[in-house]
C-alpha cells in the first residue's frame, strides 16, 4: 500500500465525461489499497475565461481580486471530481486550498507556499477517503486567497507529496512522457525513461511545457519520486525523474534540446564598470516583479561594459521603459533591445565529463549559417539566442548532431 | 455618515457592464462619507450552469460538493465587484463567506447562520474600504463551504446588517418596491410605501418572490431597516419594511394579495385520531428535508381524521412515497394528492380590526364560481388553496374586492 499524488491538468478534466474517466483511473488505485490525494487544475479555458472577464472590468486587474476570482476555477474542479467518485462508490472530499491550508506568501498572482497542514488529509486518507485538493492556490496567514500563477497545480502536487511524505508523485498531462525535444519540431523526438532533475529543471526553464519548473525545483528539494504520465493511455510508465543520474548506464552526453520563443533581450551599452552595477540594473527589474531569464556581462573597455538579460516577451516594454529610467541614473550609453528572439538550449548532465560539446553544437549552427546573438552556459546545459526564425531549424540540426533520433 | 449594507441580485450583476454601474452606484454613496457594505449573487444563470454541471456527473449530487461548487459564483461576482471600485478609484476588498466568517450549521445547500465574525470588515470600513460580501455562502465549524439555499444573498445581507447594526440594508432588484400583487397578473397593482415585517413574511412566504423569507425573518428579529429598491432607476425610495404599522394613518384593511403555482397539495385520509398523529406524519417529511407550508387537520369523526398539507411541487413525488410508508405504520385508509393546485393569500395587519375580511374574500370567489380546497387563516392572512387554473383571475378578483387597485 502506498501513498500517492496524482494530478490532473486542465485538459484531463476538461468536460464532464473527462472528469468521470479520471474518477474511475483514480477509484483503480484507491481499490488495489492506495491512498491518493489527487490535486486537480480548473478545466481547460476556464482560468482564461475568469481573466477575460476580468479584463472586461479593468486593464490591469488588481491582483488579490484576480486570484479571489481565479481560484473558483479550481474549486468547481474539486467539486465535480469528489462527485464523480463519489458517484461510483469512492469516498472522498474536496478541499479548496485555503481548506487544506496550502500557506503562501501574499504575493498574489505569483504566490509562494510556505507550509501545508497535512492534518485533515491525513485524517481523511486514514478513514479510507480520496482526497481533492485544488491546484494552483492558497492562501496567506491573513486568510486572502492566493494562486501559484499559471502551471501552479504541478507546484501544489508535488508540494502536497512533499508535506505528506508521499510515495510517488504522479503528474497525468496530455502527453505521456518528457521527450528529447518537442515532437511537433522534430518528428523523431523520443521519449525518455528516466532523466535527472538538474536536466528536467533546465528542460522545464528552457521551455519545454510539460512541468512547471518550480515543481521540479520543489520535488529535487524534497526528494520526491516524480512521474509525468498520460491521463489519455491507460499504458506506459511515463518519464520517471530521478534524484541522480543512472551510474550503471552509459549516460548519453545530452538528453534533450530545449527551446523557449518567449523571449526578448534588453542590452544596456557603455555602463560605467563599477561594482554594484548587475544589481541597480536588475534590482529595479525585479521590483517591478519582472523574471529574469538569461544574464550576461561580458568584460568591458575603457571603463564601461555591457550589460544583456532576457525576459519574458510580455515583460519587455515594461522591462524597457524601467531601464531608461535606470539608464539616466548611471550614466549609461544606450538601450537597445529585441523581442524577436529564441532561446535554443542543449542539456544533460552527460556534458560534465565530455568537454567539447559547446564547440560542437556552435560547429553545427555555424555550419548551417545560424547566428548565435549571446551564449549563456551551466554546468548541464548550453544556451545560445537566435534570431526567432532559426528556432526549428536550430533546434532539428542539434537534435540530430547529438545523436537524439536514434 | 451612515453604514449601509447593499444587497444586489445576479440580474443587477448579469454582466461587467452591469457590475461597473453597480460600482458607480456604490461609489456614489461612498462618495457621501456613508460606510458601505455590498453583498451580491452570482451572475445571473451562474449558479444554474453549475448546477447543470453537477448533473452531468451525478443525478443527485452530495451536497457538500454542490456547494463547495455553487458558491464560486458569487466568488466571481465579488471580485470583478472589488476590482470595477478599485478601477474608479475606490478602496474595496472582497470577502467570501468563509474569509468574513459568516458560521453556518452544516446543513449542506440549506444552511443557516450562525454567527458573523465583525471584525475584519470593521477594520476596513474603518479604513475606509467598501467591503464587497459574497452572498448565500458561508463556512461550518469545520471549515466546510456552505450555502444558504435559493435566495440566501437576501438572508446574507440582512444577517450582515444585523451583525453591523448597519442603519439600513438595501435591497436592490428587478423591480421598484413591493407591489399590492404581481403587476403581471394585475396591471392595476400599486407599488407599497410601506408595509409591516409580518405583511412582508405572509407576502414573502406565499411567493412574492422580491424577497427571501428568512431575511425578512431576520430583519424582523434584529430590527433591521429594510428597503427595496431597484438597481435599473436612480430615482425612487422603493418599499420601506417597517417594524410597526403606522398608527397615524388610516390603515388599509388588505395590504396585497399574495399567490403561489409552485405548491401540490397531500392528504392522508382516515388516519386515527391520537394525540401525536402530526409529529408521526410531518416527522418523516422533515427528516426527509421537505419544507411544509400549510398543515390543516379538522376535527375527526368515528374515531379519525383528515391530514392535509401543502409542499413544494418539486418535493411532491418524493413526500407522497413517505406517506405511503407512513400510512402503513399509522393504519391510515388512504393517501391522496393533487399538484395542479394553487394558493391565493389576502394578507394585511388591518384585517385584526375589520372583522369580515374572510367572507367578504369567499364570497368574491364564489361570485366567480371558484371551489374552495382548502383554507388556512392567521392573524394577518387568510389563504385559499384552488384549481390552478383560476390562479389569475382569483387574484384579480381579490385585488379588485379589496380596493387594492385605487
Amino acid at each position: 500500500m502506498a501513498l500517492i499524488v496524482q494530478k490532473y491538468g486542465g485538459t484531463s478534466v476538461g468536460n464532464p465525461e473527462r472528469i468521470k474517466n479520471v474518477a474511475k483511473r483514480v477509484a483503480k488505485f484507491h481499490a488495489q489499497g492506495h491512498q491518493v490525494v489527487v490535486v486537480v487544475s480548473a478545466m481547460s479555458g476556464e482560468t482564461n475565461k475568469l481573466i477575460a472577464l476580468a479584463k472586461e472590468i479593468s486593464a490591469s486587474p488588481d491582483p488579490r481580486e484576480l486570484d479571489q476570482i481565479c481560484a473558483t476555477g479550481e474549486q468547481v474542479t474539486i467539486g465535480l471530481l469528489a462527485m464523480a467518485l463519489k458517484e461510483i462508490g469512492v469516498p472522498a472530499r474536496s478541499y479548496t486550498g485555503g481548506q487544506v491550508k496550502v500557506l503562501t506568501d501574499n504575493t498574489f498572482t505569483k504566490a509562494r507556499i510556505l507550509s501545508i497542514d497535512e492534518h485533515n488529509m491525513r485524517a481523511d486518507l486514514d478513514a479510507g477517503k480520496v482526497v481533492v485538493v485544488a491546484g494552483f492556490q492558497g492562501v496567506d496567514a491573513d486568510g486572502n486567497v492566493t494562486t501559484l500563477g499559471r502551471g501552479g497545480s504541478d507546484t501544489s502536487g508535488v508540494a502536497l507529496a512533499a508535506a505528506l511524505k508521499a510515495d510517488e508523485c504522479q503528474i497525468y498531462t496530455d502527453v505521456d512522457g518528457v521527450y528529447t525535444t518537442d515532437p511537433r519540431v522534430v518528428p523523431e523526438a523520443k521519449k525518455l525513461d528516466t532523466i535527472t532533475f538538474e536536466e528536467m529543471l533546465e528542460m522545464a526553464s528552457l521551455g519545454s511545457k510539460v512541468l512547471q519548473i518550480r515543481s521540479v525545483e520543489f520535488a529535487g528539494k524534497y526528494k520526491v519520486k516524480l512521474r509525468v504520465l498520460s491521463s489519455f493511455q491507460d499504458e506506459g510508465e511515463g518519464t520517471l525523474i530521478t534524484v541522480e543520474e543512472d551510474k550503471n548506464m552509459e549516460q548519453p552526453i545530452i538528453s534533450g534540446i530545449a527551446f523557449n520563443r518567449d523571449e526578448a533581450k534588453l542590452t544596456m551599452l557603455g555602463v560605467p564598470d563599477t561594482p554594484g552595477i548587475a544589481y541597480q540594473i536588475l534590482g529595479s527589474i525585479a521590483d517591478a516583479n519582472i523574471d529574469v531569464d538569461m544574464i550576461i556581462q561580458n568584460v568591458g573597455h575603457d571603463g564601461t561594459t555591457d550589460f544583456s538579460f532576457t525576459v519574458n516577451r510580455g515583460d519587455y516594454a515594461k522591462a524597457q521603459g524601467i531601464l531608461e529610467t535606470v539608464k539616466q541614473k548611471l550614466g549609461a550609453r544606450e538601450v537597445t533591445g529585441d523581442n524577436k528572439i529564441c532561446k535554443v538550449s542543449a542539456v544533460g548532465v552527460g556534458m560534465r565529463s565530455h568537454p567539447g560539446v559547446a564547440s560542437k553544437m556552435f560547429k553545427a549552427l555555424a555550419d548551417e549559417g545560424i547566428n548565435i546573438q549571446m551564449i549563456s552556459t551551466s554546468e548541464i546545459k548550453i544556451s545560445v539566442v537566435l534570431d526567432e526564425k532559426y528556432l526549428e531549424l536550430a533546434v532539428r540540426v542539434l537534435h540530430r548532431t547529438f545523436g537524439l533520433d536514434q
